[in-house]
């Protein structure tokens, strides 16, 4: 039987870790050819003259890339999943470095607030501080995502 | 010859628009199946005991799919494209209504902020205020992308 992990199981400052995922050139140029298909994120010659300098991914093929690492790490720990509703949005999205071919990602979120909901008890808001790093520790991207989570059935 | 949209042509309250697009919910599926395998993002059944209630996009494919359409809408100008040299991050991204198989999309982005760059003089920072409807006109998502642009070569 697999737990659930409810809004009261969150506590400030819990941390978890998530990935690693390599990003392969064939994906950063598949994923911007179907919805980012700006010069420097489809080739080095398009990117060459820019502050790129060569071939780096779209920021949303980033950020789609991060998620896909989260639900993985959920998916793999059979033992507790998390007690998700959605995600209301996301605060402070920035993309601090460029994503290249071949890179190694991995990344930390850590509860930074929480809050009960005035209009839906049955719920919580929870705010983390996303992290996420290449293959040389330099962080790539941060987010603080917004997520609704379900409370502890009474 | 293409003219190019330089940081001294983007005025506060300058208004675009951009798309119509219509997801399918093959796309929907495709998407959360790479980057976002949630139940609710994978068919009406797993939505089925969840708030969405049926199969609603995964909030990173809608805003992938805004930027398509932005861009899309840039190549469509043939007579001025933006000298945009990619975006540092987006400020109070909120995902507002859930996404359906067959909505159709279309957005508006008006310009809300724009500032120098004291490291860089070659370029400027503009926000936007982005905001994605449906076909009923309900907004789904709104975000404030910050990006870098040219400016004007002297």
């Amino acid at each position: 039987m697999s737990e659930m992990i409810y809004f009261e199981d969150l506590e400030l400052g819990n941390m978890k870790e998530f990935g690693p995922l390599t990003v392969s050139r064939d994906e950063i140029i598949a994923f911007a050819t179907e919805f980012d298909p700006q010069p420097f994120h489809l080739s080095d010659e398009g990117a060459a003259q820019t502050h790129f300098g060569s071939l780096a991914s779209s920021g949303w093929h980033t950020t789609a890339l991060s998620m896909k690492m989260m639900v993985e790490g959920w998916s793999r720990n059979t033992d507790a999943k998390p007690a998700g509703l959605g995600a209301i949005g996301v605060d402070d999205l920035r993309w601090l470095q460029p994503v290249r071919p071949g890179d190694t990602l991995r990344g930390t979120s850590e509860v930074i607030a929480k809050k009960e909901s005035r209009s839906r008890p049955e719920m919580g808001v929870i705010t983390s501080q996303v992290t996420l790093y290449n293959q040389r520790d330099e962080p790539v991207m941060m987010m603080k995502p917004i997520v609704m989570f379900r409370k502890r059935p009474v």
